[in-house]
Formats: structure tokens, C-alpha cells, sequence
């Protein structure tokens, strides 16, 4: 009877006039939920205050709040018929009409671009992307002569205001401009004004605009392409397998203007086949979206993101939605609407509803991917493997190697992150920031974003001579960028990502190989990771584990500190505490930690006067901006080049309410680098049952054609291809 | 007719031989749960090895596992009728009475009981509880001639092995005889062995002991009552309300016994009314450890206990069971059944399972209770505050003024903590132990144990002359408690606990008053401090707070040390790092601080020369055993008497995928000490609407029907009782 009911609905995907009743479960709750708000204001007077607060402030967080109702009712309309939610958005925008060509610029005056509603023409554009929803839902519906009205003293001004009255704003290749041509072309697109679509298309012509217009950076606001406009930002914002530069907390934010402008032309200029451009760019900035958070859901920390930040936010709806409607119908997305509890109003959010009312949602199970970064898509990237083991239980791997990432980016070349179940297990410390958050600096970046969080030493990369990479200096970062080396994914249970630097420092070259290695031997995937640096000059080698968790034991003696003093005094070493100084056996070192019910065992290669430092920040940090998260430091001194090779275990289980520890040790008990020359790194290491693994590695070329032949101790092994595992 | 079938089980209650599906959802998954272990064990050969292993090793692991397969065995021949798993229990017995009389004391000898199975004659005497219930289910299934052997070679010399053997383990009173006293007096029953009955109600005679007998702390065994066994147990162990000394963590270990010989008794000898001995103590302790949970169920972490130990424990099911079927069907249990997810399989356990799907269940709502501690109820106590805020939402305070607690009691007197929906929030440290975890020192306690978690600025509690209670003595300690000075509980928006110390330190009162406060203007119940010190002398009066969370802001400025050092040298103050260290102004202080998606503000009285000093332990910690959980002590030093006073406000909330933080912000504007006499103390505190707060103690009388008057800057106040408060 349901499966009747919902077949019917699939056939007509008609979404006019319905009773809620009529609607699968997730959508009529998330209709409810919107109802339930128009509602409650209606039975308020509708306000439209002169604007002259800030973020935050009464007449910014009133006409912020209309929007979302607007928006709300225009759907309500559409989907219920009930005139009243169209008569609301009617008059709600008159009132608007009247005000607004009243009103001056925002006496705030503290943007590039100040609005007229907002103190910023970025919220105004906000305003305008969503309320251009609520007035396509009534326009057929307005009476001729208030729709004139609308769009001549309310519309076309303030989409003129956008754009030919701020260029600044309006065109440049930036996530502000996408807004301000989402907007222009979305009230474009309502009113079928042709000229408002085509400059939310192109921008403003060159031509027209003055010759020496600056930006907020005093940067030239024609951009080097020349290029301006919604298929501009779509061909110079993401790589070409949809990676945004600055990473997935930003992409997340920047990506609402793209979908639903996007969606907007699919629907009223379907000759422009939009979702198609550029190789279905929005579908892949979905894709890459989606793809890039941890088993739990948060998004990986990479650049300057807080953490916490989830594939479950609000704004993740659309993208799910969007990415199941429009492109592919994954059924794994609709797990991930059924975890976020609503869906959009419209043809896209009713599909996945109904399509999750009919039993179609399969686990979401990520693969392993490597992005390419830059418009270009060659400009390094991000590398991320995912192992699935006992019970699907996913890992993830994820290194990155991409370009800097503009005013964002982290000094983290061939720094890597991992996760799994439980969350974090070597984390990436993320942004120095608690966004909104009034208490700390007003919400904006802490002055630790700059001295700690984007510096090398806090990201599980090599940091040489306590310098961070493209000496911590953003213009030199944004001219280089490290490239991928070898991405194997198509053995799931060998999976490798390489990747090299050779500008990080100077007269240095870095590589990095890490797989994830699925064997009945271990209860989890393994991660081996060999990181080689390679230099003419004897330097420092640090190399930082980020691990999560309470230390358990070391295979090898340390000393605490009990007076605790600042490791250095510059590039992020001004942050950390030294709390002890281990000295490892010149053969291997184990550190063990439990962290989030788990135990962990980290085994790694060590040479004679090898020190393993144990740090923690929180020194110059006069305002306690900082988390106290441990961390150690692999330290290699008067080397001019060196390999670093370990092998990190996730095993058994620990529950306080049980109190039994479940395989609590590590089961690694020997591993050494065999060869280490310019053409072949061979490691190999050995289970506590006598299983050895052999991983042999071609450092010169990756090509996996290229045949090899490499002697080890009188024995010669062969093979074809960047990499060969051997059990034995 | 689900409904039907309910009934017609209630009406029955006959166990015996019915089919799973006949079972109410919970006891069916229970019991199917034992049917696959005991299925899975059948299939392999049942072994019964020569016990040689300390704990962890293979031959105590196999005894282990032998008596919980035995126990479920015995339970499905009893639930299901099969005799497979009779003969089963049958056979497993007949190996062990072929086999332990040829055995001799288990090697090791390393305890001051050795066993024969085990290392310990404790886990000699768990294996007989739990087989003698195995026993009992196929008793009147054995041929005689089996029941005789099982009885004369195996059974007896067991339990004279546990008892006249072993007196030194039997005759104490202490919860290693409990068990041994349970498992005499279990087997016993089973056998109808009136002999060994008697001796595990009442002991072995004092007459038939060696004069010298001794225990491992060489004190002598003949208690100072001159009482043993079971019966002294249930007199002695507990208060007369069921609070045990040790606190909640070591209750739920210690309370098996009690309630499964108790049960067993109840069910043989119906005469002797167990359940109802010495005021129905079995079901007082039984909800003793009920009560001593927070909001998420952990228990409260007071003396030496590890946290994460909690309500859904699997040993704690027979507590809610039991408490359930035996004492008062509190439907609020019900709901912690369901989320226990098990029952006990026996008649209580169908009883829960069978109301829980008659759909009986209420929210488990714990009320406030002052526990008393000391046999004779007359050592002070625990108090426990609890209010329902919005949503019902729980806010608990717990106040410590109770004896020493033995070798695992802390010198915490009249320390507190604080916990609300999302846990801890002003935190007891617990014990520095990971139990059963090989690494940290063999699962035993860590030396920081000593040197740390017990002492007194571990806790939040004032520190005098930064010294611990009682001297750190524990001597000293075990001769002294606080007393219990006022609990209020009845008005549930304004709920008092209040104790008072004498001997905590020489010729010093310590007097703590704590309130919770749930009005209107306030989101959750707000916590209220009063804390006075009176002495002769000048001393230095610390006072900890250890909240959880991330320093937001302060209203007074600090200065952070960049070279960390031990705040000082002994008393648990070797182990804190300062990290910074703060001036208020001489009128009131406040700090912000953020954790768990929830706000605090604490706002304190100040005066001229406090010092705030915000401290972390980590110092003079070899192999990084504690935890680096940040506080903050307000210090005030050269002052013979003092009295401190604050309010805590939780407020508001941030969620990182929705990155709005709501209410951020305290709203207590102004707070001081009016009136601060040996008599009476005055408080009051005043909210940003203007609205203040007086509130009215005598600290000289608790007594409810007394009369007081008091005159503050003119104004008369009068009121009877302990306190007043009034709104204005
Ligand atoms: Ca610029
Ligand atoms: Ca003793
Ligand atoms: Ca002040
Ligand atoms: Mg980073
Ligand atoms: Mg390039
Ligand atoms: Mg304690
Ligand atoms: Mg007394």
C-alpha cells in the first residue's frame, strides 16, 4: 500500500497542493519543521527595521531571519497550495519595496563592499539568492501589476546594486563574487530579465569597468584571465575532479551559491545543460565534498577549518540532495539524508525521501580518491585511502600534497592525518579559532592560526632545521606546490599514495610513501609509512606524531621534565613544551597509546642517536588558545639526508564498564629499512608469529610498466610496477 | 494478544521448559544470547586444566570462562528443558571432581589465601557462586549416585577448603569473605547442607580459630565485634541506608554476592525473611548504588575509582533486576533495564523483561538524598543534589563529608562535583589507575594514586597551608569524619547540603553550604557556593576548581608563564604545573569557559590580594600517568578565617556544524558576602535584569523550627530555619 502510494508519487513527482500527509516521512517532517516556523511568524508583525547593525546585531539578525522565512513560505506555497504562505511573501516583499530604494548605503562602512540591508553586499547577496526562491514560488501567482512593481523597485535595483554599482564585489574570481552572480542571476532568472542573466553569466564586461578598480587587497579586480562571472568561478574554483583549494570546511561554504544557481539554470535554461559543464563540474564538487570526511562524518581539518564540522550540518542538505537528483542517484547519499534528518523542499529533496521510504539507502561507503589541485588540476592534490575492514569498518588515510591554498593554507606538505571509527587517530591540528564564538578574539582567527596552526611542526610532517616549509612565507608557498608520486587503490588490501616536494625547503627533496595494509595478521588496516629526505647540507630532522590519546608505554627509556621551557623560539617550536627526552636503541622504537577505547602501537626504525622528543603545546599562548594535545618528535640531528620508516598498529579494546583489555599489545616485533639507495627503498617488517612482509619501492619512476630487479642480500627479487609486497 | 501473552506470563511466572519465542523480547535475547556461547563451547572439548596461571594466564582464563559457560548452561536446561544442557553441567562437574582433589595449593603463592583453582581463594569462591547456581538448576535432574559424588568430592571439600580451611579469607568482615561466605553458604543450600549454611551466616566460631590468626596486614582476623559471616556482613558493610564506604565504584563490585546468596536464601529459606534483614539493607544498597550515578549513568567517580564505570555495566543488571522484582518495581528501573540491554535469567529478570514490553517503563529519575556513612550511620555522609531543569534535563551536585573510606577513601572532605546532561562538569579527579590494563603498572594503582589523587587539592575543596587533609594521614584520617550540618530538599528549586568539618585541619572549622538554584531567569539550575574558614592561626586558603572545558575569558587580567614549575613540593602539589597566574579586582572575579557544547561562567567574591592561579597536573610524572585536566585555585593567603562565595551558571550552547553560539554569556552582573558573622552569613547576587538574590544562613543551627533575625544596613530580616531566600 505504502510502496503503491510511493510508485505513484515517483510517477507524478507533481508537488503542488499536497497534504503533508501525502509525502514520504523525511520530506513531510522537514515540510512540518518549515511550517511550524512560518507559522509562528506569521502570527508576528512582519519587520523590515532601516539597517544599522553588525553581524550579530538586532536589524542584521532581523532581515537575515526574513530571508529564511521567505524562503520558507515561498515553499510552503509551492508544495501546499495555501495561499496564505503566498499573500505572506507578497506583502512581506512590498514592505521590502517600499523600504529599500529609501534606504542609503549601510552607515557601517566597514567592508570593500558595503551592502544595503547588510554591512556587507555579501549578505545582501544571501538575501537575494534565497529570496529569489520565495518569488519564483508566487510569481505566477502575483497579480501583473504588483509584479511590475516588485521587479522594477525592489529587484532589478538591488541586483543593479550587486553588480554594475560594485564591481569590486561582482567580479572577481572569488566565493564573494559567486554569490553577488548567483543572485543577479537567479532574480534573473524569475524575471526572465535577460540582461541580469547574462551578466551573472560573464560578468561585467572589462570594457565598462574603471581601469584601476582595487580590490580589499589592493589587488587589480580584472583577473588575470580576464574572465568574469558564474562560469568563470565554475571553471577557476575547482581543480577538474572538483577539490577546492582551501579545502572541504570551505568548500562547503562556498559551494551554496554553485548549487543553487546551478539549479536554477538547469531548470529554466535547460539548453545550457549546466549540470553538464565542464565535465559536470557541480557533481564533482559534490563528489569531492562528500568524499572528503572521516568515518564519523567530520570533515578532514586540512588548511584553516574548525573542527567538528560534518558531512550532518545543515548545510550539507543540499549537496546530498543535489549530488543524488542531479547526479547519479548514489544510494549510499541516502544514508547520509537519512543521518541529516531533512531534505531540501523541493523535486531533488522529494526524490531522496521517497527513495528512502522505498528501502533504496545502502550503507555510504567512500572510496579511496586522489584529487587534483589548482584549476588546472596540476598542482599537486590530496591522496585519500580508505580500507574497509572487519564489519566494514572504514580507515582513512589522507595526505596531502596539494597546492598552498591561498590565505588559507597550511605549511603542510606530505603531512598526513588518520582516522577511523572512533574519530582521530593522528590528527591534524586543524585552525587556531572558534568561529563565532564572541570570548576568543570576537570569533575570528586567533593570532596562534599564524604562529602555530599553519606551521609545519604541527602537522605530522618532516619540519628540518625547525623551519617550516617555503620558510613559513605564504608568496613563496603559493609558487610552488609538491606532486603526486603514485596512487594505487585497485588492491584494496595494498593501497599506496606517494608523493614528492621539492621545494618545501630549499636544495631539499621529500617523498613520501604510506600504504594501508589489510591482512588477517592484524585486526585493523596498517599503516606503513616511509618518509625520505634527501639534501647536500647536514640539518635537524624532526618528525611529528600527532596522536590522540593517553601515552601507555615506550620500548625505551625517557626522561621527564618537571621544569618545562619552550622547545625553540620560532615556526611553531615557541608553542611546544619539551615534557620529555627519550633515547630509542639504534635498531626500533614502539610507543604505545590508548586513545578513544583502542589501544595503538606505533613502531618505527630508528638509527643511533636517534631522540624521540614528547612535546605539548601551550607555551606563549597568553590567552589559552591552544589545546594541550600531545604529540612526539622523531629527532634525526647532523644528517644531510635520511629515511624514516614506521609501522602504526590500531588493536584491541578497552571498555571501562567491562574493564577487560582486549589484545592491548602490539604485534609487530621487528622491521628495518633493507635498502635504502636514489633508485629502491626495501622495508620489512615481522609479525610476533614469524610472518615477515617485504615492501619493495621504486624511488626513480612509478611508471607501472617499468620492470625492476633489485638484489637484497644475495637474493634478487623482480617486479613489474612502482611497488611490490611480499609475505613470507 | 501480545498483550494477552504478557499476562498469561505474568500469571504463571514458571520458567520451565518453554520455547525462546514464549519470552518477553529482552529475556529472549538474553537468554539467546547465553544459548550461543554455550552451543559454541559444546562444540569444542571442555577443559579442565591443572591451575598453574596468575590472572590473564591460560588456565585462570579457561576456570573463568568454565564457570560463566556452566552458569548459562545450567540456565537453558532450566529456561528451555533440554537435557543436553543438563548433561552438559553434569559432565563439566564431573571432570572438576575428578581433578580437584588431586590437586594441591595453587603455585604461586602469592596471595594470603592461595586457592586450588585459582591463584586467589577469591576466585576459588566466585567460580562456586556462580557453578553452585549451575548446580542448583540440574540438581533434582542427577541420578543420586552423581549428586552424591559431586556433593562428597567435589562440593564439600570446596567449601571447608573456602572456610575452616582458609579462615583467615572467610572470617573477616570484608568483601573477599562476603564471597567466600556467598559460596559456602550458596553450595549449601543447593546441597541442603545445613552444616555449611550455618557457618556462612554466622562464621566459623571464634572458639574453633587459632588465638594468633592473622590477615595479610598482619591485624588480627577475630573482628573487634567478634562477628563473621554473612549475617555481620549485611550489618557491618554498609550504613544503614546502604551506603558503602568505599563509594559507588567498589558497591557495585562488592554487592554480587550479597544480592545472589541473599536471593538464593530469600528463595530456600523463606523463613529467615533475608530481604527484609536489618530494615531491607540488601534493597537500601541497592539503590544506594543507583543513586550514585550522574546524568549519563557513571557512577560518581568519589575515592578510588575508575571512571566510566556506570549504571549499564553488565554487573550492575542484577542490582536493577533485583531492586526491580525485589524491592518496591520502581518502573524508573525498567528504563535502565532497557538500556542495560540484558536481564538476569531467572524470574526477576523475566518479571523486568515481561513489564518492560507491557510498555510499565519511566524515565529513570533519581531524586536528592543525603547517604549516611558508617555502620552505625553516624560518619557523615554523601549528599546528593539533583534538579530537573528544562526538559527534565538533570543538573547533580554531589557533596562529600563521609569517613575515610578505608585504604581507597581520598582526603576530599567536603569536596564536591558537578554534573549535568552532557557529564562532568566540575570534575573529581578519581584514581590514578587503569585497571586491567597491562601497561600502566600492571592494571594495579600508580604511585600518582598516592601522591596525587587523594590528596586533598586534587579535589574541590579548600587547601590549607597546601596541606592535605588530616595531614595526608590516612590514620589520622580513618579516627575523624565531617558531619552532615543541613540537607533541604523538599522545595526542589532551592535544595541545600551542607557539612561541616572539625578535624580536617588542627583547630580550623571548615564549613561548606552548596545550593541549587533553578529560577526563571536562569537556563539551567545554577550552583551556589558558600565555603567558610575559621581558625586562630594566618594560613593560605586555596580553593580548587576543576572544571571541564576550554578557558574562554576572564574579567581580570593574567600573565602566563612561558618556563613551567611545580606549583610546590608535596601534598599532590608537586604534580601541578602553574600556568598562569591572576589578579581580580578586590570585588568579584569571573571566568568563562567552554565544554561539551555547553557555557559556564563561575562568579566569585573577591578581595584585595587574591591571586587566581591556573594549574594543570603533568609535574614530577615519570611516565605520564595523569591526565592534564586543567583548574584554577583562588588563593588567599595571610588570613586566619575566610569565606568564599560564588556562583556557577551553565548557559547557552555551540555546536561546530552550526557554528551559532547561543547565550554565551553569563548573567550574574554582581555578587558579595552582606553579612559574614559566627552566627549568620548573608549572600547576594544580582542578574543583568536587575533582579537580586539574598539568601539568609545560620551557622550556628541547623535546627527547622528556629527563629532568626538579622539586620542588614537597616532592613530586619526574619525567617525560621537553616536558610531563607528571598528574590527581589
Ligand atoms: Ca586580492
Ligand atoms: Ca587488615
Ligand atoms: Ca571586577
Ligand atoms: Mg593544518
Ligand atoms: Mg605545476
Ligand atoms: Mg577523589
Ligand atoms: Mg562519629
Amino acid at each position: 500500500m505504502q510502496q503503491i502510494l510511493l510508485t505513484i508519487l515517483l510517477l507524478t513527482l507533481s508537488l503542488s497542493g499536497r497534504a503533508q500527509a501525502d509525502y514520504p516521512p523525511l520530506f513531510a517532517s522537514t515540510l512540518a519543521g518549515a511550517q511550524e516556523q512560518v507559522d509562528a511568524a506569521m502570527e508576528q508583525a512582519f519587520l523590515v527595521p532601516t539597517p544599522v547593525d553588525m553581524a550579530g546585531g538586532y536589524t542584521h539578525e532581523v532581515h537575515k531571519q526574513n530571508w529564511k522565512t521567505l524562503e520558507n513560505a515561498g515553499a510552503l506555497y509551492r508544495l501546499t497550495g495555501e495561499e496564505k504562505y503566498a499573500a505572506f511573501v507578497r506583502d512581506g516583499l512590498l514592505q521590502y519595496a517600499e523600504a529599500y530604494p529609501t534606504w542609503p548605503l549601510h552607515p557601517t562602512d566597514r567592508s570593500y563592499a558595503t551592502g544595503k540591508i547588510f554591512w556587507q553586499a555579501l549578505n545582501d547577496a544571501n538575501w537575494l539568492v534565497y529570496v529569489s526562491q520565495a518569488y519564483a514560488d508566487i510569481y505566477d501567482w502575483l497579480e501583473p501589476a504588483v509584479r511590475t512593481k516588485l521587479n522594477t523597485e525592489l529587484f532589478r535595483p538591488m541586483a543593479d546594486f550587486l553588480s554594475v554599482e560594485n564591481p569590486q564585489f561582482f567580479n572577481r574570481i572569488h566565493n564573494h563574487s559567486t554569490w553577488g552572480n548567483a543572485a543577479v542571476g537567479m532574480i534573473g532568472l524569475v524575471m526572465d530579465d535577460e540582461e541580469l542573466v547574462q551578466r551573472a553569466l560573464y560578468g561585467i564586461p572589462a570594457s565598462e569597468l574603471p581601469e584601476d578598480l582595487r580590490d580589499d587587497d589592493s589587488g587589480r579586480i580584472v583577473s588575470e584571465s580576464g574572465r568574469a562571472g558564474f562560469l568563470a568561478q565554475l571553471d577557476l574554483s575547482f581543480s577538474p575532479d572538483g577539490y577546492f583549494t582551501e579545502g572541504p570546511y570551505y568548500l562547503r561554504y562556498a559551494l551554496s551559491p554553485f548549487l543553487l544557481f546551478g539549479r536554477a539554470l538547469a531548470e529554466k535554461r535547460p539548453d545550457m545543460n549546466i549540470l553538464a559543464y565542464r565535465n559536470s563540474i557541480l557533481g564533482k564538487a559534490i563528489d569531492a565534498l562528500l568524499l572528503e570526511a572521516d568515518p564519523r562524518g567530520d570533515f578532514f581539518p586540512l588548511n584553516d577549518s574548525q573542527k567538528g564540522m560534518s558531512l550532518y550540518a545543515p548545510e550539507v542538505v543540499k549537496s546530498v540532495d543535489y549530488g543524488y537528483a542531479l547526479y547519479g542517484r548514489d544510494p549510499g547519499l541516502l544514508s547520509l539524508a537519512r543521518e541529516q534528518g531533512s531534505v531540501t523542499l523541493d523535486k531533488e529533496g522529494l526524490l531522496v525521501a521517497t527513495d528512502l521510504a522505498a528501502g533504496k539507502a545502502r550503507p555510504f561507503q567512500p572510496h579511496s580518491i586522489a584529487f587534483t589541485d589548482g584549476p588546472d588540476g596540476d598542482e599537486g592534490g590530496v591522496g585519500i585511502l580508505r580500507a574497509y575492514g572487519q564489519g566494514d569498518e572504514q580507515t582513512t588515510l589522507v595526505m596531502k600534497y596539494s597546492a598552498q591554498g591561498m590565505g588559507h593554507g597550511h605549511f603542510d606538505k606530505l603531512s598526513y592525518s588518520l582516522y577511523d571509527l572512533t574519530g582521530e587517530v593522528i590528527q591534524d591540528y586543524g585552525a587556531a579559532r572558534w568561529v563565532n564564538i564572541d570570548q576568543k578574539g570576537g570569533g575570528r582567527y586567533l593570532p596562534e592560526n599564524q604562529t602555530w596552526a599553519k606551521q609545519t611542526v604541527a602537522h605530522n610532517t618532516l619540519v628540518i632545521d625547525r623551519t617550516s616549509h617555503y620558510e613559513g612565507d605564504i608568496r613563496i608557498g603559493e609558487n610552488h606546490h609538491p606532486d603526486l608520486y603514485a596512487f594505487r587503490a585497485d588492491d584494496t588490501t595494498f593501497q599506496l599514495v606517494s608523493a614528492v616536494s621539492e621545494n618545501a625547503y630549499d636544495g631539499r627533496k621529500l617523498q613520501r610513501a604510506q600504504w594501508l595494509l589489510q591482512d588477517t595478521a592484524f585486526e585493523h588496516p596498517v599503516l606503513i609509512d616511509l618518509f625520505r629526505a634527501t639534501g647536500e647540507r647536514p640539518a635537524v630532522h624532526e618528525l611529528p606524531t600527532w596522536y590522540m590519546g593517553q601515552l601507555m608505554r615506550t620500548d625505551f627509556g625517557y626522561t621527564t621534565e618537571n621544569i618545562l621551557q619552550p622547545l625553540d623560539s620560532a615556526h611553531g617550536y615557541q608553542h611546544l613544551f619539551l615534557e620529555a627526552t627519550g633515547r630509542p636503541d639504534a635498531d626500533m622504537a614502539t610507543i604505545e597509546w590508548f586513545g578513544n577505547g583502542r589501544f595503538y602501537t606505533q613502531t618505527m626504525a630508528t638509527e643511533s642517536g636517534d631522540e624521540i622528543l614528547f612535546v605539548r603545546p601551550g607555551a606563549n599562548d597568553p590567552e589559552f588558545n591552544l589545546r594541550r594535545d600531545p604529540g612526539f618528535l622523531l629527532r634525526r640531528a647532523d644528517v644531510a639526508s635520511s629515511t624514516f620508516f614506521s609501522v602504526l598498529e590500531s588493536h584491541g579494546s578497552y571498555n571501562p564498564r567491562e574493564e577487560v583489555a582486549r589484545d592491548p599489545f602490539g604485534t609487530i616485533t621487528g622491521l628495518r629499512i633493507l635498502v635504502d639507495s636514489e633508485p629502491y627503498t626495501a622495508l620489512e617488517f615481522t609479525h610476533q608469529s614469524g610472518t615477515t612482509w617485504l615492501i619493495l619501492f621504486s624511488n626513480a619512476t612509478a611508471d607501472p610498466d617499468q620492470e625492476h630487479t633489485l638484489n637484497i642480500n644475495g637474493q634478487s627479487y623482480q617486479w613489474r610496477g612502482v611497488h611490490h609486497l611480499i609475505k613470507q
